[in-house]
Formats: structure tokens, sequence, C-alpha cells
């Protein structure tokens, strides 16, 4: 009879659980060697929780079924805890598995006891058990599995004793049954219909979650041009399927200065699988309730719903079901020149984006005109961080590129945040994964200098303007990328950043770019207005001119 | 009238905190932003929470009160929480100050909002406060520096909201008193006092926390040659002064196959300052509690008692105030020649450490000469791996390089660690910390090699063992250190080892020296004792003896 570990990494692989990203201690060494006797589960090692987490977290955004970790006790949790908020507010399944000291070790309050669960329920509010015994801890990976997996998706913690693990006895378990997904009530659908056909033009349909796929694109688009109603995209998806072809939804800015003119003069908003918006922090005098008095919102389906199934029922109710909706055309921008710049970086990602790729976005300031440069490349996913804990891009194109082998993956990441899991770029070099990494790199907390404005502090001394400075000694990216065993380039102006580019777009990954850019954010003083006016030609033109009078003297 | 963060620097300064480490973000601008008004608060930026959280553990062990940190909501406090389980089990103060969203915003559910409440229990069981109002904000903070001080040390967190911290009505509130710290109690004294009479050589003092400063030392060693019993020190200190002219002391083994040797025949374990010894992981069919049958547990004082007075009180019932205590003799191992490996690592490092040198140990495996090697050196303090978070060694480092300008900080690691936080070489870049950081680098989890001998693995395979293999991709740790900024070496020959180690000692650092080892344990395959017989001789001689004959056939 297999001891139990031996039975839980049977019962993963049969129940479709094929890749576990690991940070292995003492107590998970059963675990460790039991993967010889499962060809099936790939175990993929991680130098840093928080990769582990993070790739989890890519994964499961790009393959629709859960991956599995392997943390070490309370500490490697901790580590790990970051990617999973993002990954918990990505709505993905992800089987957070964490190993904990024998249940008789427990009570000698060892060095690295801690309390695991109430950590674990943090990120997995849904979902954590620690299971006590070999002969159920098949089930219970078997339940957790089934929690991760429910529509929404979730983090499910199983943590596992090591003497769970070690003893004899296991069980394997046969895998749980897919959940049915309901879609929204034949009321409800009516309900939606009939309002935006009475206000369509002043509705909006705000998109998350499945509703940012194929299918809902394409039905969203539909209700959008029968009703007039406009669709827009929650701030931060996390997976959003754009580019030439299909529907171009815009997406809710991130400052809120910005969400709020979007927003404005809106009679209707209907939540499709998204969140009521709320502005990202707190402002002094401001709300964080980004819906517009006397707007009123409605939900067409919850996370828990299927939104193209609810989104077609609209389509049918709305008599839509023949209108061939828009869709955003092929376009590129021109080839960029001179110095680099945050802008020139995106421009050459438009100009060059290969098909089918898969972009994670952690560029923060510095993409500011991604949406726009990509709009009309070949079709792409777009995976942003959902749960603004910086340290998720590198990770998180671990992840995509594990479920996308076939697919390029680009993680464009500010300098800031790659610093936080460059551990990453280890992962990537020894499992080989065709990941380009760009690094925006500026020298600065850029998104903090407007922070700092926008939160009205008042003096801004030298202090103060040094805890947002990372230029003291630079950061050589393409230094720390070898070191870790991956190919590096760097450029510091547009030529050379494009030539980078297709060198490393038509050789197999991993590959890391340096792009050495200004701070383009350090003008921005003592208002914010210089920097919304630059953001001008970023935005769909109505929304610019919008601004734009709203700015006017 | 100042706001919130305002006041809260000042009264922070007033109260003797010198030092905040910080990775701030937007809930945290107004406390960055205040910064300026208070010379007196040096604010030293890291780029990850982990680097922040285990410099405050290292500057409180070095400087015996605490600094501050500045973290950024629930992740930040999750990145950070690692090295903050290893400041709770080094009992050290710690101020952890947590940015939260406005109050007003917290309902929202904003992308950030978690429950840092929850998470921060773990590691600051006895006070976690969140400041609900302006005006009580220094009050607050007072307490937690209070709770942060008190006997034993704690980590402290205060939850800061931004509205908290920005609004106006700050007012400063002057610091806590010093709450007296007892000692054991003269029953307590007179009982031990006797049954040390009785059966002195079948005793032992076990040291941990204060016990292991010098004055206490000097007083545990007049103890133990007056009557007798031995003198052992916990296994992982926090920090414990050591080397030529103080009383040598014999720490507990981390395996607990050899603390069980060293415990065995005793009649009597006094606990001074230190916890009950049980073994750092389980094992499958052995004990975890390393008391052996028929041995007495007392305590002389407890972690919230003085250790020193404790133990004076205890050499004045003795009656043994006139002996001089044994101390270690001056000594130091030969230069070492040929190929590198650990052990002549430690070797070199006993060759050359200089006077007054602080010793961060986080080498694992690697390190297990560095006892018996710098036993003889010039005094230093030692400090270890708490709590067993791994990723504690540079940031340590860092603090304690902040909290002792003057003197020289030796960062020793193993490469896995290294890479959990390496982001501190920044850190000690930007502050230009005289630290040498020695990589023992032999591209493996060397201690899960070990472990996974030990916790009884049946057949171990290929992917398991490639789970503890860091050599594919190699880590190139020059580069690493010099994409950071910091000056690096490298080194697989003893001879270039002592002579690197002895450019970075007469240099301001920081420095990093990679020493390339070859992986000492990769022959540990199927038993742990040619493991143990390899450590003999880096065993004082009973130890040694005992151990020889217990595994002899």
């Amino acid at each position: 009879m297999p001891n139990g570990a031996q039975a839980l990494v049977r019962t993963l692989a049969d129940a479709g659980v094929e890749v576990c990203f690991t940070n292995p201690g003492t107590s998970e060494m059963h675990f460790v060697a039991a993967l010889d006797d499962e060809p099936r589960l790939r175990a993929v090692l991680t130098l840093f929780e928080g990769v582990a987490t993070g790739a989890a977290d890519g994964y499961a955004r790009m393959a629709d079924r859960p991956a599995a970790t392997l943390l070490h006790l309370g500490p490697g949790l901790g580590n790990g805890l970051a990617n999973l908020h993002n990954a918990r507010r990505a709505r993905v399944p992800v089987l957070n598995i964490v190993g904990d000291h024998a249940t008789f070790h427990a009570p000698l309050d060892a060095q690295l006891q801690s309390d695991i669960e109430t950590v674990a329920r943090n990120v997995s509010p849904g979902f954590v058990r620690t299971s006590r015994a070999t002969s159920d801890l098949c089930r219970d990976a078997m339940e957790a599995l089934a929690a991760a997996r429910a529509r929404p998706g979730q983090v499910a913690t199983l943590i596992l004793p090591a003497d769970v693990s070690w003893s004899e006895g296991g069980k394997t378990c046969p895998p749980p049954a897919a959940a049915p997904v309901p879609s929204a009530a034949p009321e409800t659908v009516a309900r939606i219909a009939g309002l935006l056909r009475r206000s369509g033009p002043r509705s909006a349909l705000l998109l998350g979650g499945w509703a940012l796929r194929e299918p809902a694109l394409r039905a969203a688009a539909a209700v959008a041009q029968a009703s007039g109603a406009r669709l827009l995209a929650e701030t931060f998806p996390a997976r959003m399927e754009r580019g030439a072809g299909l529907p171009a939804v815009e997406r809710l800015a991130y400052l809120a200065e910005l969400a709020s003119v979007q927003l404005e003069g809106l009679a209707h908003l209907v939540l499709v699988d998204a969140r009521r918006p709320v502005s990202f922090f707190a402002y002094p005098g401001r709300p964080g309730d980004l819906v517009p008095p006397g707007c009123e919102v409605d939900v067409l389906c919850a996370p828990e719903e299927d939104a193209a199934a609810s989104l077609e029922a609209l389509v049918e109710a709305l008599g839509a079901g023949a209108v061939a909706p828009q869709v955003a055309p092929a376009w590129r921008p021109g080839r960029p020149r001179g110095p680099l710049t945050a802008e020139k970086v995106c421009k050459a990602l438009g100009h060059l984006l290969p098909e089918r790729a898969i972009v994670v976005d952690e560029a923060i300031t510095s993409g500011l005109l991604l949406p726009k440069m990509t709009a009309g490349c070949p079709r792409h996913d777009l995976l942003t961080l959902t749960g603004g804990a910086i340290g998720q891009g590198l990770p998180a194109a671990v992840g995509a590129a594990i479920a996308c082998p076939d697919r390029p993956v680009l993680a464009l990441v500010g300098d800031g945040s790659a610093m936080y899991t460059l551990q990453a770029l280890w992962t990537m070099a020894r499992e080989g994964l065709d990941v380009t990494v760009v690094v925006f790199a500026n020298a600065s907390y850029s998104v903090l200098n407007v922070e700092l404005e926008r939160v009205g502090a008042a003096r801004i001394g030298p202090k103060a303007r040094a805890q947002l400075d990372l230029g003291r000694p630079p950061l050589d990216f393409a230094r720390l990328a070898q070191g870790m065993g991956v190919h590096a380039l760097r450029a510091d102006r547009a030529e050379a950043f494009c030539e980078a580019l297709e060198y490393a777009l038509e050789r197999p990954g991993p590959h890391l770019i340096e792009a050495r850019i200004p701070e383009s954010l350090r003008g921005v003083r003592r208002r914010i207005l210089p920097w919304l006016l630059r953001a001008l030609p970023a935005l769909p033109a109505p929304l610019a001119r919008g601004l734009k009078n709203r700015l006017a003297p």
C-alpha cells in the first residue's frame, strides 16, 4: 500500500493536475520522493515561494485548470502570500499545498512552528483544510480541487502534515465531478434587456473575468451594437483576449480621476462577471466608489455564473443574433526611432508583437501606451496585476509559458516590480521557457511619484524622494539575468530595442531585454494635471475629449 | 498642527527609534513625506519586504532596541512574514508598521484589501493594533513600542490606515517608561543551587537569549566550574558572544541524533532564558522531545526574567563568586590551501576573522566547522537562523551593519538561502555597509539531501534529486552582486579565497565572495552514518567520543 504522498501524487495526476510549482523543505521530502512514481506530474522548482505561487496563478489563467504548489510551512506560505493574493483577486483555481510539521510535532512548538491555517485563510477564504489522516488525504485533496475549480475559481489550501504524507495507508481517490455553472436567470436577462432598450447609449456593460474571453466578448459586442450601450472592462483583468478581429473593449483606468470620466453620465452600469468599480486607493476628500451619482448598478451575472451564456441570452433577448459585432481592425504602429522612452518601447511592442502572444503586463506607469499600441496586433492574451501585489509579472510568465509551451510569452515589468521576484528568471532558464522579459528600467518607483502627489502630501523633500529612487546604485538587469542563466540584451535607443526584440522573438527563450528609459513622470511635482494631459493621446478619442474639457481652465 | 504621520515620525524619534526599514506604497506616502521633517529618523529603502523585516531583526539583535519597518498592506506584510517569524523566535523587539487603506476605503474591498490583522497575529501574537484615529496614533505607537521592548522582546505590529496618517490632528506622545525586568525568585535560585550541588556533573545549564551575552556567560561559566555542571547553548541563538577570552559554550546540535548524544546521561537540565529542547523537524519513529528519559527539566529564569542577574544570584548561592571562569584561549587555524571546500572556507574565516566582527551564519550544512574554526578568534558576535525561515542572513547583515557601523559584518550564506532575499545586496551597496558576504556555492539545497535520507524516503529518483539541485542552470553570484552594485570576487581554491577575504576585509564594504565548493554531502545516500562520522572532528572531544562509540557497529 502506498504512503500518503505516493497516493496523493497519483490522485492529483488522475484528476488532471499536471504541474506542481515547488519550493520544498524537510516536511515535504516524502512528496518530493513520490514524484518519481508519477510521470504525469511535472515538478517545477523555484528558488522562492512567490515564484511558485505566481506561476500557479499564471498557469491557471492560461490553462483554465489548476496547478498545485508545494510550499514549506508557515514562512513558505508567507513568502507565497502576495501572489496568492493576486490569484485570489484573479478568481483562478490554485491547489495550494503547504507542508506542515508532523501532527505529533506541532505541540512542541519547534522553531518553524506557526499557525498556517490562519495565514492561509487570507488568500483561501473558501477552503483551508489540514489533512489529519493518511487514509483521508486524497479525499481531502480532491475536495480542495473541487473547491478550487468551482466557478469562480479560488485558491484552495491543503495543509499536509509530514506524518500524514509519510505514513502507510494512502488511498487514492477519484477526481471530483465538474460542478455545473448556472447562467443568468431569464427574468434578469429580460429586465436588463429592457433597460438597455430604454437607455442604451446611457448604459455600459462592465466586463470582467470570463466575460473577457472571446465567446463572451462577441456576445457583449453584439449587445452593445444592438442597444447602443458602451463596453468597459475591469481595470485589471485576469485574462483578456484582444487584438485584431476581436471586439475592442476599453479598460477602466487605474487613476480614479480618469475612471470617473469614463463612467460620467451613465444611467445604468451592468456588471458581467465584474465587481462594482472602486478606486484602487483612497485619496483625501475623494470618493472611493467610482459609480457616478444617479447611475444604477445592475448585475447580469455574478462570478459564479456563466458569463458567455448569460451574454448570449441577452443577445437573444435583444434580438441581436444577426448582428455582426464590430471588431478591432488589424493595425500596427510604425517602428520607433531615436532615444528610447517608455512610449517607444510600447510602440516597438505593437510593431513586433508575434502571433498568439501571451502578454503579462506589470509595467505599471511605463505601460500606459501599451493598450493603444497593441489594440490592432494579432490576437493575444493579456494578463494583468489583478490584486495589486507587485512581483507578479515574472512568476506569472513562468506559469503561462508552462501552460502554453507553443505560444510566445512577453513579460513586461517595471524595474521596481521585477526586483520582488527576480528569481523567476532562474526557473525560466531551467525549464527553457519561451519568455521574453522586457524590463522598463527607469530607476524609479515611478507610480509612487504620482501617488505622492495624489495623496496630497504637502512638501516633498529629498528623504521622501529617495524612497522612490532605484538609481543609487543602478540596477544592471543584464547582469542579473546572466547571473541566473538567462540571455540578456540592453537598449537605450529605439533602434537597438527593436533589434533586441526581434532577436529575442526569433529564438527560443528565455531572453531579457533591459529597456533603459528616462523616468517619464519626473516632471510631476505639484499637480497631476501635466501627467493627465500627457496621457490624453493614449486614450480613446471621446474619453480624451471629455477629459480635456474637464481639465481645461 | 501636524498630520498623523508627522506626529508619528517625531514621536518615534523622541522615543529613540532611529531607523526605519522601508518598502512603501501609496498608503504610506504621507509617512514617507513626513521623513523630511525628522532628521533623527533614518529611512533605509529595501527592494523587498523580507529585506526590511530581516534587517529590523538583525538591527534589534545588535542594537538591543527596535527599529521600525514600513510595509505596504497585507501583501507587503506577507512578503515580510518569514523574517518576522525569525524575529519572533529571536525574541527581539521590532516595531512593525504596516500601512493600510484609508478606514473608509476598506469596506469597498478594493484590489489590495486583505485582512492584515490576522496575518500579523502570526508573528505578533502579543501586540497587533490598527490605529483608528489620528489623535490616538502616537499613543498607539508608543504602546506598540512598549510591547516590543518588554522582556522578552517581540514583534509589535501597528497597522496604520492612510487617512489616520494624512489627517490633521496628530498629537505627539512621550516615550514609554522602560519596564523593570525581574530576576529569578530567591527560592528558585536556592533550589537550583541545591540540585547542582547534588548532581553537578550530571547537570547542564541550557543557555539561550540574554544568557549568551558576556555578563551572563561569565556567571554561567562560574556556576559550571563550581558545580561541575555542563554548559550548553540553544541550537540557534539570536546573538551569542564568543571568542578568545569568553567562556566557550557548546551549542546543541541541529541534528537530533547529535543533540541526543549531547544530552545523554543528564539527570537535570536547567533552562536559562531557553526553551525545552525539541528536534527541529519530526522524523518517523523518533521522539521530538530531546530531553532524555529520567532527566528533570528545571527553569532558572524564563525569557521575561533577567538572565544575567539570575545567574549572578546562582553564583552567589553556590559561593562561586571568587571563581575565575574558564575562557576560550586565543587560537586560529592555519591558512588553508588547495581546492576549496566548505571546511576550508570555515578554516579561512577562522584564520582571518577580524576584531569585533559580527558573524551572521546562514551557511546551513556548509558552516558545520565554523564554530570550531572560530572558537579562539577575537571576540565576535554570532547571529543565527532562529526561526528556521531561510532568507534571513543577508537582510540580518544589513540591520547589524546599520546598528554597528564601526564593526565589520560577515554574512555567511548558502547559495539556496541567499536567493530568497538577494535584494539585500542592493541596500548594502546603497547604504555603503561594511558587509562581506560569503556565499557557499555548492549548487544544492544540501541540507535537503540529508533530510531526504533522514525522513526515511524509500527510493530517491532523479525527479526527487532535481528538486534539490541548484546547478541547472548554475547561479553566478558574482554577476548577481555586480548587478546590484556590490563588488564581487570568486574563488575555487583556498589560496584565492583567503586573498579575496583579505581584500574584502581591508576595504570598506560591501563585498561578495562566491566560494565555489563541491556539494560535500553528495555521498550521503542511504544512511546518515557517513555524514555523522565526517562531522566528528567538528565536535568537542567528549561528544565525538560518545558519538563514535554509539555509531560503532
